[in-house]
């Protein structure tokens, strides 16, 4: 491909309007994960319970900006400013949960209509860590982790959110932290956080701007379909098994066990219970 | 009765002043509450943990407008620099849990005393709808729906608080989340922040201001009102159905499982279910 | 000694500088806080969940900041800004968790280091109460009890933020709230917000500011070393009892024990339970 119409593509990426079409995207995948988070139950849930349902709905759907917004000292409610955006989820959740039949959720469900969905869902989500990047950049310049915190959270935000929106459902889930087993998404979105920070921040990353964001709107699309068509769930896992021997103990406790201290260390982990 | 003299009433309610009685009358609901909540424990309770009752009563005296300020990037804790109203809820949290032979608690459950606290309650929870509405209103002139919000977390902030304020007193029980039953006091707020709206946004009520006010201080007083004294606990519920019957799937539901397809749907959950 | 002597050494105290060395003895035993918390587990969960085992030692550290931010309408993530204490964090997080044959955790636990890091962790905790308690008073000249709660805070953040930190684990005790049993850590800290804030605000303490901040930290260093070396945990325990049998009912129960109204009482809470 020709450098110079790549470098056009990447320009026209970096300015495409999110509104309406990629709102109805993130929206309709929002109302489909609650849907199937809340699994047989849904139908006479969101029957019984509309406003609970709406509300864990909107809460996936402004999860990120809302996270971010609390954590930053910012009004938590304002992403509910954008009335537009507001109608658009609204409107999805209804056609979701209330269509006659089912048949909003069964279009839904279509996987060609799921593959679109996603594949705008990821654009989005790469336009919505670098605006995550960018916002906390202008209000630390200095503080790298506070922006790659941001950036993480705007990217997947619904994943921070999972133990409030079942809580608004009613439902208390605390081992299902994100922390404890990130997802693909908290996982790419943390790296494509770096990536934007070093290229606002450092001159290590040469390549043109455009291009940079351009990679990455490539790379999220790219395991986001992969992971539906092919199964591939997580690119990152060989990394980090790698990353965790090397300097998270792996090695180090492996050669402990050689030398025989394995037990010797059971024994410590004891001591410390009794102490406590 | 002379409509003249009725706005002239009117005009006399939206200028009551609050303090000192009103706050009484809701600290003191709020301290019975609390105590109520606490069942048979409520004494043993009150003496190993003050501290812990203490937080708890005044975080539902102040659970409004903490609430509120938390979403809406104000400081959480700015309520309390009214010192009026703190020396007011402590004092009467004193006197509910600890006057000698429990004095002050029998004379708050005597039903006169708690059905001229509950009439002046409400008069107060108008007030804090319309004061709610007003300041989201000056935030976000066009946000409806964060007026309605904040209207309705100032109108009934205990209702959403209250898990916290179990958890502060060491208890924890998710599924008594509002949002699953919303109270009769949480439904007349959102109604009453609703009508506040549609009188400040638009011009579709005609009535005088004050009138509006008051035609909802009436109705909020009448339904507590009938709540004490003759048990109906809650008004909205046949317009509830009716709207859920219509917009919500009920219609919809009858005529599939009319049809047949009631089984078809069934499997359809578990189908879900298995993906998951 | 000499009283010019003593109020010099004060004025020392008052300009120590806390960075490094007292962020490195503070982290230290947050991070061991963290290790022991985990229980004979954490080795095993260090290894297998690094991003959850750093955000909850970074929770740990920086709470007492974050929680007060929270409270004050001003940015949660604040505290990272400041690169230095984040860097010290995250070298003494790894240290305590990963070095080879836990040599490093073997140092952290030597009693004397534990001694020496303990004593500066006081030192600090008096700076931070300090400091709490002056931007609280910044923002409400005239609110005590916020300058109390966030001197409070400050002090013992992470005995407020405990809850979330086991959360980001994926532990849930709800029963495990400060507010609950408050700890010798939150009481000494609320005791030295209160007299931070009487010699601010009024002219009953006469001493020169600098022996008030003084005497603070001259107590909570003494009763930390004899809480350690002798075990004693909780000085201020009979001061607490005369108060909760004076103010908190103890007398009057006795009272009406006596007067064989004990059994009386037990059935009043048997029937507000049967009210509930």
């Amino acid at each position: 491909m020709d450098p110079e119409a790549f470098l056009d593509v990447a320009n026209q990426v970096i300015k495409l309007k999110m509104f309406p079409f990629f709102d109805i995207a993130h929206s309709l995948l929002a109302a489909l994960a609650v849907r199937e988070d809340l699994g047989a139950n849904a139908q006479a849930f969101s029957r019984k319970h509309p406003l609970a349902c709406w509300l864990s709905t909107m809460l996936v759907i402004f999860a990120g900006g809302m996270v971010a917004n609390g954590l930053l000292g910012e009004p938590i409610l304002a992403p509910l400013k954008n009335t537009g955006q507001l109608l658009v989820g609204t409107a999805v959740w209804y056609v979701v949960f209330y269509t006659p039949f089912d048949i909003g959720y069964k279009v839904a469900k279509f996987l060609p209509v799921k593959i679109v969905a996603s594949a705008m869902k990821e654009i989005y989500r790469a336009k919505k860590v670098y605006d995550g990047v960018g916002h906390a950049a202008k209000l630390y310049p200095n503080a790298w982790i506070i922006m790659i915190i941001i950036g993480t959270l705007k990217g997947n935000g619904a994943g921070f959110t999972k133990l409030i929106e079942r809580l608004i459902r009613g439902a208390w889930t605390p081992t299902a932290m994100e922390f404890m087993q990130p997802s693909f998404y908290t996982k790419a979105s943390l790296l494509a956080s770096i990536i934007f920070v070093l290229d606002k921040k450092t001159d290590w990353i040469s390549a043109p701007h455009a291009l940079v964001y351009f990679g990455i709107v490539i790379f999220l699309v790219y395991f986001k379909l992969s992971s539906i068509l092919l199964g591939i769930h997580d690119p990152f896992l060989p990394l980090e098994n790698l990353c965790c021997a090397i300097f998270f103990g792996g090695i180090w406790d492996s050669l402990a066990k050689i030398l025989g201290r394995g037990q010797a260390k059971d024994g410590d982990s004891k001591d410390v219970k009794k102490n406590n």
